[in-house]
């Protein structure tokens, strides 16, 4: 596969120290680390709302045993007329909400003149899937100092996922996550919004050190099929998770975004359970396979 | 996702007794079970080539823990110049096997006037993805007293591969077992041939009491995918999976057929090992999840 | 492309005589020649439902301009529970319009058991998207004298289609009329059922002297579509089209298949109207592109 | 289709004068006017690497018939390790090449903060596929006063594509242009980079006021399909064609960039003359169609 690549700085063949496929790049995110054997879990709402709704569910998060809180400040959303965030003001929120729970965020910048403030607050910058080939972006956020996770586009091969990982590596920055989050396919629409591609997290992991992430609550856009899509991406060799979650108590039919998404907290419990559980380093069954 | 279904005898809404997604209908296959808590493992390779190459890897198959063997006989190729299969003389190889290993075998039927010869020498009857809308062939294998093994289409929606399962079930027989295989997407093909859709198992486990299985080898197309993609399949719920395997000591150069995607005997072993501990009941959490 | 192919012996650069990308290779129906300069267009109902209903479309089929009927016998329907055609008494009706107004016609077959009696009745055999891999049946239309329209399976590539093609002509029929009839993708549902891929006319014109249409019909789903569809494709350099057409005061709503698809009589004329001026020989521009 | 999409100021059903179908929202680019019964031809290099070149190019296309000059700036390149463009040298060459040619010309913005100084510049901005979703792009050039040219993304529903053009509507800039340029699917890859879509002009004609047109060298990816795929894209009722067009006498592979899409001169001229004889109003017939 790596063959057809031209050579990027964040390919193994190209980034000394990483011959080994069972090596990862660690990511730091708030004391953190991505890439180890642990499986790493970040979850949170879709959208930042209110204070309130983002304390309880960052507690809620927190006392399922997850990781990391996401939310979102900047929405990307289809339709100018939907909700778009509430932007600087759910920085602030965020950042008031980390004082409190010690939970550092991850939450997605989708402007290039706002990299600067989103960096100032957040602990790890998101690239969107719609903003994976936005290039000025890119360049932007490799110039922060900030663990960036890049999400794959929805109709992105593996090249063009690396490649766009290489726009933020060039200008400095090799602390970065890559993040599955489905793919759009033909045949799947009646029982999912995207297809997972598990098949993907192996390659990942062969062609580069960077950590890779599955999101299973955007590859399926339901809920109820979020904790076996979790278990299944840890098994596929995932080295964490990006799961949207309700508040306690929320109504889900009150949500201003993607109702249909978020897990409840007795959920997100057992999927961190089963993940502690779990080793993610390449076992060495399939690091043999690797090498071949 | 079931609504927009007509009423089909193998939906959990038509099919009395099964009203709750924690029960499925279990198929019997030479003794083995499939649809309890414990996944079971169909091995074997692409093609029969000869008795002595069968022979060999069903005892490997079966040493390394798999529950049933799988074997070609009639090849569906895609060009008429490849190698079609030994056809009559490789079902013949596989009784022979079976009477000296026990394992019962399963094997793929295309066309409706071989039903009857494959059924009388079959444990199962396999009926693979290119017909997986060839109403004939459903009508004929519905009409024999074998259970039935029927792979997805690579392009094929939930609601098209429970309509031909439905061909199957009007005739009589309702012991199917549904196969995901992976489907054709647009940014795969660098690194395996198609993508595995987990989204789709607890659906099909929502929607029907029918077992579902998935086949790793052809959802991915490469031997050192097929371990990780294992493991993650029983983690979304299969109740099973269909691997191809390379007898000991071959050189995977030459096989006449889909030489890149057969395991070696350890990561066979590997994968039962791991299937053994798990229980591919629907857990309390999903349970509730999908009474939703 | 064709590099990649193996030697099929339906190909420009196995068939002698065909070097020459501008030759196609003419296949005759019941006195109509698809291949040649002047479109062919086949219209007709969805399934036939009744002798008077048949008749009536063929006169309309007729007077617009067509020069082929299409009518279904045995059609392949996604829910055993749909209506599956009149079978051998729609063929007997279709032996009778055809006495009656003199229009040759195609018919689906998919049982290769049936080949014989379709073949007995109908001007051309067609194998339809869902049987474009059933081997056995390509074998069986192979042996006859009959002409044979094969359609594109819906996520089938290039290089698939010819060597279906490739298995009808191993039996010694080479009189194989290709037909695109649109492929699914990830994004059309809302207004399309599948996406018309005209990019392909003229690559198959490149590989292989076979004639090549397009059914607008299926490719869009939409009868409001199809006649812009149609001009498209032959401007494309398709040699025919495939159209499925109302009978004259029919109502729309009271049709067993495919309500959406059939249009009515004066969007057919316009569409005749228009093909009677078009040349799609290959023109002297595209000749040169095509040597390249 | 458009009863699934939210009120949008675009659509027909919210734009008061255009319920007829036949209408269409006229765009004027530097006296050219999209939108109108006459096709228009936009043609160019598929970036500027020089002035000679530029110039050439530009004669070349003039003298061919083409209507507006195209040429890659800022180029979004999936590697960035790719040649970028020749950025602001670009949109000087550009601005001297139409003082000598008198061809208006349309260029690429994919980063706000270049959105003015490209608006300075250039007769019309274009929004890259890969941009379709940059929601801040697009809000940033609907506060310009240029005619924008909306590229589709290569997965994008058309009702994604037309909320997109929302975002730059909202902004007060109606002067846009859709582009149709291409899907990914699953089974293309052999013969074309992408599917061209025609299937979606109709619906897009229906369901709002705003020109279309298609670019069918970045949808086929190969120059020789250009031609026919031109032709079909016109018959399919596109109001013009965005081309990449060599310079005369040029090596195809001393290009930095796309060097199998550029057709040669006389291509692009057999193009421009069979679209002066085609009329792309809504005619008659499909007017009708597209009332019901």
């Amino acid at each position: 596969m790596s063959e057809q690549l031209p050579d990027l700085s964040i390919l193994r063949r190209c980034w000394s120290g990483y011959d080994d496929p069972a090596t990862t790049h660690t990511v730091q995110v708030n004391g953190v680390k991505i890439g180890g054997s642990k499986p790493v879990i970040i979850a949170g709402p879709c959208a930042v709302e209110s204070y309130e709704q983002t304390l309880n569910i960052a507690r809620a998060v927190k006392a399922a045993g997850a990781h990391l809180l996401r939310g979102g400040a900047y929405k990307p959303r289809t339709s100018p007329h939907s909700f778009q965030g509430l932007g600087r003001e759910a920085l602030e929120i965020l950042v008031a909400v980390r004082a409190e729970t010690g939970l550092g965020f991850v939450t997605e910048v989708m402007d290039p003149r706002l990299v600067d403030l989103v960096a100032e607050h957040a602990d790890m910058l998101q690239i969107g899937s719609r903003s994976m080939q936005n290039y000025p972006l890119l360049r932007e956020v490799g110039r922060t100092d900030k663990p960036i996770l890049l999400k794959r586009g929805w109709s992105s091969t593996l090249e063009e996922w690396l490649c766009s990982a290489e726009y933020v590596a060039m200008e400095g920055n090799r602390n970065i996550v890559l993040c599955e989050r489905g793919i759009r396919a033909s045949c799947h629409w009646s029982y999912a919004r995207n297809v997972l591609d598990l098949n993907v997290i192996q390659p990942v992991r062969q062609a580069t050190p960077l950590p890779v992430m599955v999101d299973p609550s955007h590859a399926t856009g339901q809920w109820s099929l979020v904790g076996a899509m979790s278990q299944a991406a840890l098994a596929a060799g995932s080295h964490g998770l990006l799961i949207e979650a309700l508040a306690p108590e929320v109504c889900r039919e009150d949500l201003l975004c993607d109702a249909e998404q978020g897990i409840p907290q007795d959920v997100l419990q057992e999927i961190t359970r089963a993940a502690e559980k779990m080793d993610v380093s390449l076992p060495s069954g399939l690091r043999a396979a690797a090498k071949c």
